[in-house]
């Protein structure tokens, strides 16, 4: 006797990076590697909505927030998971489009190892002055600037979830101390020790290195602004794979054309694309990288894929889903 | 009964960069670390030669090679052990002007903790595509480039001296695949397999990353010459933390240009420091550092006089001495 299938329903933006997009060869590839929960869906894969009324209309599960989220209780009557498709959701908030009932998760967990390796990169990069080497090689001059040993060091770490706990490790391994500060201050195997936000304050003297890895919420816009980029060591230097709002970057920029902050490396801005006219672009000491810093070129939408069906397999069994987003939080 | 001293002549020089200098302040602090080796000596410190003939008369041991070495069985005729503060010796060969029975060593052992820091960043940097990142941000231009894994890929090693080993160390701790070429194809427990030479064209083609740590020899010059550059494949990326004369690098700029090399991270060139007229500075996907890639800025001096302590100790127990340099080999 057949059992119902559940119709999931991916939809897909093509003015997102290729590397986002969910084919059906990459659909049909994690449904080999998760064979028993892949026999009781049926697949439906959109682009830019050419099918996605008439697919909302028996869809189950829907995997890529449709940009148009009205009336979603109607359009589709039978939806009971959305899953978004990047980890950062602050774009969706709040939440009140979102039918009662529906669970909502975002895509946390596909970060963290390619954030790991680009905290190593940002974090030597700053310790090596490479800003300064980068500049000084723009203008044909050379100057020998030696660096220090980076073991030792401190690395403060604002926000510790996939990303966060990817820079922990990455410093960790560079023999540095970590120390995190997240919201609910418990404690991390890769992190020497972690505070709550009432403690941020005081922790901003002591980092040699500040990386912000908060997703944005309204707790968190804005969070080192000037008074607090005033608190850092002017040997410090500042990395924020996060959101461009939870810093105020025209305070880090003052900061960095005055010499009162070492060198920063920014992978997040606002707007994005960074039009050709900001002046971020030739702030000294500064390097910025296009929003690469943590999806893999290569394997974002088969590690995306297994975390889905990781939940898949939860919700099936009743259990609470991972990645399921509070809305009361943000994330 | 006082027990003779031991005359150590400390031979600076001040157009070094002053993390090289030994000061009697970093000397005293040595000593204290060595207090029972160093009981037996006593040292005088020059500059630029301001006392070098008369401390020669006495000195049975000289840290520093002096530029003028005419005549040193004649001006120096006590001397037993001659140290080179730098591990690259070539620019003294060959030892022609050496007194046969003087010890000559160099300071191998000195730069491996740096040169592992350094060359995971340089492999992170070229396999996170900075290059292009960088040439992209000085034209004010956004592209997404995004960039897989590191793990898994192949990083050739040639050379596996104290460099190399660094070396091996960074790319084993980033999951890579190492594989390493050194003359004696001795084993090495941070790579996979080690070859001799005559592999060497043979496994150029399996790099994703090839890395140059050997010594300046006659055998090491121009070792990659046009014809094996031609034999890497067109996404590998090129580190040299060597001499420059081990590479060709005119044949290395013109593959860069027309992409048919990923990148390349050069911290060595020729002459140092290279004139603002060189062409390497704007050549495509090229970073260069200004040869700092492997010498510690604040703890250089402390790490040299640790291994010459070291080797002191066995030279007084009758051992052979770690870094004696062979003249035959040139390193």
């Amino acid at each position: 006797m057949p059992i119902k299938k559940i119709h999931v329903h991916i939809e897909n933006a093509r003015k997102k990076a290729s590397i986002f997009h969910i084919t059906q060869e990459l659909w049909d590839a994690a449904c080999l590697r998760h064979r028993t929960l892949a026999r009781n869906l049926s697949v439906t894969i959109g682009w830019d909505g050419d099918m996605l009324e008439t697919a909302l209309k028996t869809a189950g599960m829907v995997i890529g927030v449709p940009p148009r989220r009205d009336d979603l209780r109607k359009r589709a009557p039978c939806l009971r998971w959305l899953h978004a498709t990047s980890a950062g959701v602050d774009g969706l908030m709040p939440l009140d489009w979102l039918p009662r009932g529906v669970v909502f998760t975002n895509n946390r967990g596909a970060h963290g190892g390619k954030a790991e390796q680009y905290m190593r990169m940002a974090l030597t990069m700053l310790n090596t002055r490479m800003p300064e080497l980068i500049a000084n090689q723009h203008r044909h001059h050379w100057q020998q600037l030696f660096s220090p040993d980076i073991a030792g060091k401190t690395t403060l770490i604002v926000g510790l979830g996939d990303l966060g706990e990817g820079a922990a490790r990455a410093a960790r391994q560079l023999g540095m101390k970590v120390i995190g500060v997240r919201r609910s201050a418990r404690k991390s195997r890769f992190a020497d020790s972690v505070h709550s936000y009432a403690r941020l304050d005081a922790l901003l003297p002591k980092a040699d290195f500040l990386v912000l890895a908060v997703p944005l919420t309204a707790q968190t816009r804005n969070l080192l602004d000037r008074r607090r980029l005033d608190l850092l060591k002017p040997t410090a230097g500042v990395i924020n794979i996060a959101r461009a709002p939870v810093a105020d970057y025209d305070a880090l920029c003052d900061k960095l054309r005055r010499g009162e902050l070492a060198g920063a490396v920014l992978d997040v801005v606002e707007p994005e694309p960074l039009p050709s006219g900001s002046p971020l672009w030739d702030t000294p000491n500064l390097v910025i990288t296009p929003h690469i810093s943590c999806d893999d070129g290569e394997r974002y939408i088969d590690i995306s894929l297994d975390l889905w069906f990781e939940d898949l397999a939860r919700l099936l069994d009743g259990k609470p889903l991972k990645r399921r987003v509070n809305p009361k939080l943000g994330y």
